[in-house]
């Protein structure tokens, strides 16, 4: 399945996508929320489209896309997990997944505004694949660890800088900022992926490629990441893991390529969608 | 007014405390969520409270106390700010607020066990004194901070050292582990505390006194801090931003001194309350 979430009349709304058609599961009636996937909910929903597949409400095209489930308990983002990445930013390769978290008030619908926070120079981008837990996860191991996964989406771990690397202590205050969280188009069901580990990823602003890179480069594949991060807290239903992000950022240029109002972001993963962005300043 | 919650029969309930005694305000019929504060909550069950005081329903003294807000969006932590803490750690103090990010999955009851993780060897304490946000901050002015305090609460930054500090990367790893927030016992509304820049707070490890501050040593005080953050991420009701801890934590002795399974935390801030942690072995 492809879970999607749209904004109508200020509400945030769910429809699946079926054969390249949106359609509205407004009637199932639940969020994707952490209880959603608690409960069996895809395997709920999956049931009620089957049953109602006839009178499912088409979505026109034009619809605003939402994050494509409800704002998760965290985001967990790894750093530096591809070595083209870790070199053009001066970093060693990681001898183990660094983690830090991307506060939720960042996120955003996957075609909605980057807003250049203020009082930044340095907003950057970062196309990463990004895994949501379906289940429950405490010290589980990597054998086991696909079982908690419910699905993916395209992520846009939009950055700061100076905000990240400039300003005093963790990398937390560049990553969280407003908006700085495009998720989706849609969340693609484990099971709609052949090989997770072998995905193209790219990202362009105005049209120039910036960063093409794949999921076989991930330094600490996925089933790693999910195991790893377990043993240092719980991963609800509905948390994320963004996966880290090929070479091609902005501060990886000489000299570094920051967004400026006007830019427009687009990126995508085979198989799980595109997005776009325009960047704007803040207002 | 000072606000709590607890648990019975595997729900979280919420109450009040009026003068030392403890009532039940589920007929109010609303959790102290995000929403709650959003909507005028603390004004809506004042009034409620004063209505039916008469006939709320007194708690029993050993009911099990649950964090005194419900789950927030995100817990802001304020690290080295005071400066005595600064100095046991060997970090010079710092010139702006360091801030990180404490996974919502630590929060836990104000007397719940503190467990040490799997593979943990330098678990440590914090007394800190926390901040409930009101009102969604954005860019807020240190001017008008306050106005979007809800009010605060005692707060037991538990830390893993070696997960912070030695495990790659940025401090989040060693912070959020489950149980690493003990919150309460209870919120006390911005006007119940007549300075909060002059309360002695404290933490005994086993009754060996081992931290012993004042919020006068803040280095940043909380309307710079709550200005601070909404710089870089939007602040919703019901968030928190830990305010950070004076010297006397467990790697700031020589040589350090850390928790084992069996030890007992207590810890206090003047009209706060205390809370007290037994520490367990993750089972």
């Amino acid at each position: 399945m492809k879970l999607i979430r749209y904004t109508e009349n200020n509400r945030q709304k769910t429809g699946v996508i079926i054969n390249n058609a949106m359609f509205s599961t407004e009637q199932f009636g639940e969020d994707y929320t952490e209880n959603f996937f608690e409960t069996n909910g895809l395997q709920r929903l999956d049931a009620f489209i089957e049953s109602n597949k006839e009178s499912l409400m088409p979505l026109p095209d034009d619809i605003t896309l939402a994050c494509p489930v409800a704002r998760p308990s965290k985001i967990v983002c790894i750093g530096l997990n591809y070595a083209d990445h870790a070199k053009e930013t001066g970093a060693a390769t990681p001898s183990e997944p660094i983690i830090f978290l991307k506060s939720t008030t960042a996120v955003c619908g996957p075609n909605d505004n980057i807003v250049i926070p203020r009082n930044s120079v340095k907003t950057d981008w970062e196309v990463e694949l990004a895994v949501i837990i379906g289940t429950k996860a405490s010290y589980v191991t990597e054998e086991t660890a696909m079982d908690y996964v419910a699905g993916y989406c395209l992520h846009n771990d939009v950055s700061e800088r100076a905000f990240q690397l400039e300003r005093n202590g963790t990398w937390d205050k560049g990553k969280g900022c407003d908006t700085f969280a495009p998720l989706g188009p849609f969340m693609a069901t484990k099971d709609e992926i052949a090989d997770v580990d072998n995905l193209r990823l790219w990202l362009t602003v105005n049209g120039k490629k910036m960063q093409d890179g794949t999921t076989a480069n991930l330094i600490f594949k996925i089933p790693h990441l999910v195991s790893y991060v377990s043993q240092f807290m719980t991963l609800l239903p509905g948390d994320i893991i963004s996966t880290g992000t090929p070479a091609g950022v902005g501060l990886g240029f000489n000299p570094p390529v920051y967004l400026k109002p006007g830019d427009i972001v687009e990126l995508g993963i085979d198989g799980l969608g595109t997005s776009k962005q325009q960047v704007v300043a803040y207002q």
